[in-house]
């Protein structure tokens, strides 16, 4: 017998509802049954965007709705801003490369967030014009949260459009997509939406579709205008990944019926037990400003292998909490709190942690820990 | 009550061990958990492609595996071939297009398989020389198969490579990628393999792999060689569609007990018995030479609108076949007989054929058509 805990920034835990929906035998997706789906998740996720713009599920990953993002909005040669603050705001500086695209890198120490005064000034300052600032709401692999409402008043005014990377947060912690002017809020399936991956999710404001009216980078599966003709007719260019969009129903309908306020709230109950567990712990945030509320990274403690410490809690006790990644790898790790995990899980999840540095040699009182997030569960 | 019956060109029914695969709690996909399932996926889709090559899994539908193809083999300004029998012909064309690749095209009657001596003299006398020969083996839209052996044989001696559109086929009729020299073999989950759409494959010959390494087409989510790294530590390069690749395992393992020639076997029963019924019904073949045995396309017999018959056969009886695409909309109907199907759901669409046409005023004795079947069946 072996009971299996996932605690990962994606994926995250389906609930049962999902696993039900996925299961469904296969509806033909050229049908009327099928377009009422479209229809009543295409509105849903714009309750979850907090949006009144067009929301665009894709069949891809996340990275593949990064891609549409990119390709859509700019051309070869345009000049662009990227924020760089860990892997995931790496990857659109990557992206911006393949499509040869000029990207303004805003290099941001790892485990901080950007100050929004910098990416005022590059918008200010660069010459030519920066069309597009392609930003990160939760950087997952450092844990850091970027202040998008802020980033949002000194984009808003400019002739840029805003991007955001909001793969890990949304439906978790709050974006408001329209009163905070994000211009493209792209989104995947296996974090906050409690999704196995596989769907790709893009909102598109009017001041971003001028600049798609004039893009150059050449697409197809990824254009816009395209998916923009099919859903007016409520339709997908192609062949749509039917299973995960019927889960996605059941999903929305879970979250519909909590409410984003009830989800946020409960999201940063589990980040600040998490946090206060740590501490208790003698542990480090590796993003002590900033934190984000759907997953804290945990700097290493002297002489523990994090690497050592996930792989125990995963292989001996079915406890699986994610590593650190690119140049973290090693140093520090990473408890998503983050879609169908609440307070009970949280709390197993530090009590195998405190076991697993207990038999590492790792020196501190059992059960501080999970005391101090109990603490803050009951608060 | 309502049973609903499923006989469309994709999606095709899913097999109970597939639904079952698909309702089970999440794999994180950086674990041996999961690179053991893609490991072995990864080797029995060499045995459905009858390969040697790696065959690449990405998240996306089979378009976004065609694209893959596109933008990693040639560049802008390469000369191309594709071949036009039907809607997803013309997607290459488009394809290629987006990207600024100079598409040579060979327009075939619809209906019609492509003649491989006119492919071999576009290869002989285009200036300049053609890089790569984009075709398809089922032209869903049509019926009809193309003989890829045929072509395999006229391309292999030149320098251009074979790109072969195997969406629909993959899986149902042969298709002997390392035999017939096909250099990439593109396909999707929702047809031959049993699955929900979500899946696009690709398989790289080393003549493929030469070009990739000189394309300058721009690509990211779809690049191959950074898959390719992946895969070599069994990796994905982004996060890949976990569940729908768990139930691949499950889909391929039941191909595997199978085999390869009683699947082939099955497909060609069922097309057989299909056209029987339909020449026994008066009803004319869109297709009658050339037709594919993955779908049967049938001419709208006199006064019949197509559209009205597969709408009533689906909302009134609940077996849902499929219309006529683009310039067929209203003219032929399909009945898919690929994948998760046998003989008695062939028996049962030709019955409800039937009653929606008695229904309709076309004149033909009930009984003739599921008779020619099962004497087929029987045989």
């Amino acid at each position: 017998m072996r009971k299996n805990y996932l605690l990962t920034p994606g994926p995250t835990p389906l609930p049962p509802e999902v696993c039900e929906a996925m299961a469904q035998p296969i509806l033909h997706h050229r049908t009327p049954q099928f377009q009422a789906v479209l229809k009543e998740v295409t509105e849903d996720l714009r309750y979850v965007f907090q949006t009144k713009n067009d929301v665009f599920i894709l069949a891809s990953s996340g990275t593949g709705a990064m891609e549409a993002a990119v390709v859509n909005l700019v051309s070869p040669g345009d000049t662009v801003l990227t924020v760089e603050g860990g892997k995931f705001g790496e990857r659109w500086t990557e992206l911006c490369a393949a499509y040869e695209i000029h990207a303004e890198v805003i290099k941001v120490e790892w485990g901080k967030a950007v100050d929004p005064v910098l990416i005022k000034e590059k918008l200010k300052d660069s010459k030519p014009k920066i069309k597009a600032v392609f930003t990160t709401l939760c950087e997952t692999s450092t844990g850091v949260t970027n202040d998008i409402k802020a980033i949002g008043e000194v984009v808003r005014n400019t002739e840029a459009v805003l991007v955001v990377d909001a793969i890990s947060g949304i439906g978790a912690i709050d974006l408001k997509t329209d009163e905070w002017t994000c211009d493209m809020v792209i989104s995947g399936s296996q974090k906050g939406l409690m999704l196995p991956p596989g769907l790709g999710f893009i909102s598109v404001s009017p001041k971003a579709w001028k600049l798609i009216e004039v893009s150059r980078c050449p697409r197809y599966y990824f254009d816009l205008k395209t998916a923009k003709k099919a859903l007016d007719k409520t339709d997908t260019p192609f062949t749509p990944a039917i299973s995960l969009i019927i889960a996605l129903r059941a999903a929305l309908g879970m979250m519909k019926q909590d409410g984003l306020e009830a989800i946020f709230t409960r999201h940063k109950k589990m980040a600040d037990a998490t946090r206060a567990a740590m501490k208790a712990l003698g542990l480090s945030l590796f993003a002590p400003t900033a934190a984000s509320d759907v997953v804290t990274a945990v700097c290493a403690p002297e002489g523990i292998d994090t690497e050592k410490l996930v792989k125990t809690m995963r292989d001996s006790y079915g406890v699986t909490i994610a590593g650190g990644q690119a140049e973290l790898k090693g140093k520090v790790f990473r408890i998503a709190h983050m879609g169908f995990i609440e307070e009970f899980d949280i709390i197993l999840a530090i009590s195998c942690l405190e076991k697993v540095l207990a038999k590492m040699g790792y020196s501190f009182q059992l059960g501080v820990g999970v005391g101090a997030a109990q603490k803050v569960f009951l608060g």
